[in-house]
């Protein structure tokens, strides 16, 4: 074993969120989206993309008569719901949604083969093609899912019915996979299954999951490589370049890898599993590459709003500051990929830049994903839109300009699900002796260190406001440290304890305020972020961006949309040295906090209707009001813009 | 018949061209692209996708038992080059050229079937096909090339050999197409027979050529579309968005017209025979369409260069201002067709803004097509590339970062051999007693006007320079005026007549200047064009374009390439008050005018490896240098951009 410090997540049963903020998009999950999405699953949804998703679980269990329809990973979304709807029963008691639940657990169970195999495409369309198609067959990837959704259940619930399901499939997959004899020597094209076995592992404490996970780990890009002998692999690499092994993150063995390569959510979820594996053996080498591949995405590849993936073709990483803002992929799942990997980065190696990261793409890159009513997703989450091009252009063909009711390749709007459902796990890491405060959430949180109770209850308005308050209570009598991370935007913050404003008890480490005492009863732990709006430039590496400027405020980016401030964004620009109207406005996209500034717009009766003609300076004064990211295309369709020009 | 009036365009063999500019370039046409054509065309060029064409044509022939390779269009490169050939041998007599060309049209007599017909790839691959894909085949595309080809070689050999195969050919096409009882209601999916027909007509003066050229015009865009029921077009249609019929122009009748729409050289091509029909029937339905497509065109689809089309995939127009430069597609081909337009607009209704758009298109976007020595090509002429992203960007996939020795579909290098050989015929329009001045090129030039001659001798060393002198020679002893067209990049000029600064004899119509006289012997014109570099900007409604400017001078664009100017063009900026530092240099690119310049760069030093950060203003000074657009890529491989950000 190493010298990996291990740090724990705190569980979702630990913490009631009490946060103005998230209390409502977390009751909106359990009380319209989960609901809704079971509806979706069922083609209940009049207008919607049809799923099957359900119907293709009875055509397994020999229920029904119908043909298969739908994506082959099809199953992945059912696994999902039910993860998410798990989630939601922790906090949200919902008896009718068990039992939903339950019935289509018994249904699942039924369509199980006698091996312990679990699969609805490969068991309807095709048995006899089970397990020859690792790179494009997404059956290892379903079964991952449906591990999720086991424990999920099973943590949630205490009832075993999925997890048994699942294990036996697990046990059957790790029958017939692995490094021993007469095993055969694979993984999956698209990762997810590592890290599912890693929580079935945590939840069943059977070592044979971890090593399978880690045989997946281990055996991934090896060479020769395994994928390109596969029947199919060939015609969809002549298909098209996706195909590419770099596509699967394996080009290269993955301690290799130094730069986030290929399909973002694959990358994602594989970054994930590696810290997992990392984190249980103590393997430095995977922690090692780790680092790269996070400089790699954090320094050039990652965009303002957290979103990952360059391109709508193979949904994929490009090159280095390569992050043009209109065709941009930025997958929701990637976000939340990205919140998985830094969740678990920050138990391999506390430090507030995960957390930072995790704070950026929660609040911009994911929450966009999902209307602020829960019945309408974007998969593809643009910087920029001008919906006649995504209309009309071909090589807009992956964006769409309004958030749709559901998707015929529908793994975004469960994944937002789950995790928005579960977002209560990831505002406190914990340590041997410290608890360090990531995500400023408010809720009751009852946290267990060194078998002694820890009471932290934080109540802020944040985002919006940058004040945040914790009590502390604990049964602790010796020192115990409290953390609080600075997050990157904020220049300016104090810290009073009782209070006093004290500086004597702090210092600061690796990102984070540590408040190092033996704690009275209800301590007061007060914080003010100073969040002024910000005006941000990006790497002028980044050609999209150049000259251009973003509006920030908090860990939110804002945006300009057409509904605020007329057709023709391309047409604004803001100076530096600006003044910022600030405003709360619970009239405004369910309450939010608008900006106004002054900008300019080329006039355009200046210069007539010439298509070229002499340069002039024609800027005319124009009000901008911009508005958060996340919630953009809320109101009328039209265009909008992250990046705005800099008028110098 | 109508009230248009016809102008005409004077013939190649009237003109011999001594512009050191052009008489360059047409002599490179002549000495070595077209030897280097023929070469590639037999498929002798080392390295270069191969083309197989004259190979095709023996298969056809039943001289070759290989198989058929290539486009289904293939045999277009060889009529092309025929063609490009042909007109080379009209002020560059030779032999060798001469008997090869014979020899190759032996070759197309034997190839042709008994009933006329004659298309190497139907006649080898499919014969049972003949005639059943009009949208995709390329039948009639193929056969009106050939009968291009067929014109210019009798015109300039007096040889029929080619004419009456291309005659025999015609004459099946007609037997088979056209409004009569039992004939096939059809037309070409890709535009090309209808302009071909009107050039056979003119030299054989068979009006059934003209009819069946108007057939087709009148037949395009009926209801309900004969395309749409073939085989062939449904499973186009499924596979990708380009078969929607405005991409062929078949969306309305041509004459309801009034948007450029679909694949820009399909357009092109349509547009030019529209013309041409217009001014042979007199119908002003079609002129009526023609001005709102140009409209069209001109104010808002149009890059600066004169390149038409803003999408790769189905090298097509998309929507008003949608001028991406980037991902332009600006094929080679469609500025050729918008020369062919132009002239013929020309001829329809005298105007300079037709000839600057020719001038435009012709010293940009269609000179950028090759390579200073001839021996490599642009298919797609982008205004901005960064090598990285064409390598490695899959919508990026239709760009080539370098001119490459010759593409698998190669359309564009023969004709724009073709174009260049034949610059002499766009040089001067004739009226009844006018002669218009369309391009400004040096050479001696024996215009026949009211059964006499005019001699016509300019001098000039444009475009590098504004000065620009025409001695006038004529038998007439009447009243004829000379137009000199006033280019629309032209604020300033200044003409004299023999020497004297004079202006009562001129005044202004139409965009020219016109000298209206009696001529006595050996008059001296002169005319100084101020030739200052501009900063232009583009219609704020270009989002692509929006904060920046790009360097003219003269007719010609100018860009910014790595090689001067560092990597990261998009780093640079130029202020508006600025001083351009012109020079000649012999050296730079074969000769060309450079501009040098003050602008500044974001010093990236100042801001550190951030991705993101505060913005700052940062910009240090930087000497720019421009060069032509049309002679970038002809020195190391790099970035190149026409559109710099304003400094403001």
């Amino acid at each position: 074993m190493s010298d990996i410090k291990k740090y724990t997540s705190i569980d979702l049963k630990d913490t009631i969120i009490t946060s103005p903020f998230w209390e409502e998009r977390i009751k909106l999950m359990a009380e319209k989206v989960i609901p809704y999405q079971w509806d979706a699953l069922n083609d209940n949804i009049a207008g919607a993309e049809p799923s099957h998703a359900i119907e293709n679980i009875r055509i397994a269990a020999g229920e029904s008569k119908e043909p298969f329809h739908g994506m082959l990973f099809q199953d992945s979304d059912v696994a999902k719901w039910i993860e998410a709807a798990s989630y939601s029963l922790v906090h949200y008691p919902n008896q009718e949604l068990e039992n939903k639940i339950d019935e289509v657990i018994r249904l699942i169970g039924r369509a199980q083969q006698e091996d312990g195999y679990l699969n609805t495409y490969y068991t309807v369309v095709c048995p006899e093609k089970r397990w020859t198609n690792f790179a494009f067959g997404h059956e290892l990837y379903c079964a991952g899912h449906l591990i999720e959704a086991a424990v999920a259940h099973f943590n949630a619930t205490g009832k075993k019915s999925l997890l048994d399901i699942l294990c036996r499939y697990a046990d059957h997959i790790d029958s017939v996979m692995g490094p021993e004899e007469n095993k055969m020597k694979v993984y999956c094209g698209h990762e997810e299954i590592e890290l599912a076995l890693v929580r079935l592992y945590h939840t069943t404490k059977e070592a044979r999951y971890l090593k399978l996970a880690e045989y997946f780990i281990d055996e991934r890009g090896e060479q020769p490589c395994f994928l390109e002998n596969e029947a199919t692999y060939g015609s969809d690499l002549n298909k098209s370049r996706w195909s590419r092994l770099d596509y699967h993150q394996a080009h290269k063995p993955v301690r290799e890898q130094t730069e986030a390569e290929g399909h973002a959510v694959r990358a994602m979820y594989l970054y994930t599993a590696m810290a997992d594996i990392s984190l249980e053996t103590g393997d430095k080498t995977l922690k090692a590459a780790l680092e790269k591949l996070y400089h790699n995405t954090r320094q050039k590849r990652m965009y303002i709003t957290g979103g990952l993936g360059s391109q709508g073709h193979a949904e994929r990483f490009t090159f280095d500051y390569d992050l043009p803002n209109d065709t941009a992929y930025t997958e929701t799942c990637a976000g939340i990929g990205f919140v998985f990997w830094m969740q678990r980065m920050l138990l391999l190696d506390i430090n507030s830049k995960y957390a930072d990261d995790m704070e950026r793409v929660l609040y911009n890159g994911i929450l966009s994903g999902i209307s602020l009513d829960g019945t309408r997703y974007f998969y593809v989450n643009p910087l920029e839109v001008l919906p006649e091009a995504v209309e009309k252009r071909f090589d807009f063909d992956h964006v769409k300009a309004q958030r749709v009711q559901w998707f015929g390749c529908a793994c975004c709007p469960p994944n937002i699900a789950r995790l928005i459902s579960s977002i209560g796990q990831y505002i406190y890491t914990v340590g041997d002796d410290t608890i360090y405060t990531q995500l400023y959430i408010g809720g009751e949180s009852q946290i267990n260190l060194k078998d002694k109770k820890v009471s932290l209850i934080q109540t802020t308005n944040y985002p919006w406001e940058g004040h945040v308050k914790i009590q502390v209570n604990t049964e602790i009598k010796e020192t115990l440290t409290l953390a609080l991370r600075i997050p990157d935007w904020c220049g300016l913050y104090q810290v009073s304890i009782n209070g006093n404003d004290s500086t004597d008890l702090l210092y600061r480490e690796n990102g984070y305020v540590l408040i190092k005492k033996i704690w009275a009863e209800e301590e007061i732990i007060e914080i003010e972020f100073d969040m002024p709006v910000q005006l941000i430039q990006a790497n002028p590496k980044v050609r999209e961006n150049a000259g251009k400027i973003a509006i920030t405020r908090g860990p939110l980016v804002y945006c300009i949309e057409e509904t605020d401030n007329g057709s023709n964004l391309s047409a604004l620009s803001i100076a530096l040295d600006n003044k910022f109207n600030i405003e709360y406005d619970k009239n405004l996209l369910g309450g939010a906090v608008s900006i106004k500034l002054d900008g300019y717009r080329i006039d355009e009766k200046v210069l007539g209707d010439e298509l070229y003609r002499s340069a002039v300076d024609s800027d005319a004064p124009a009000q901008i009001v911009a508005v958060p990211y996340s919630m953009w295309g809320n109101r009328d369709s039209g265009e909008m813009s992250v990046w705005i020009r800099k008028k110098q």
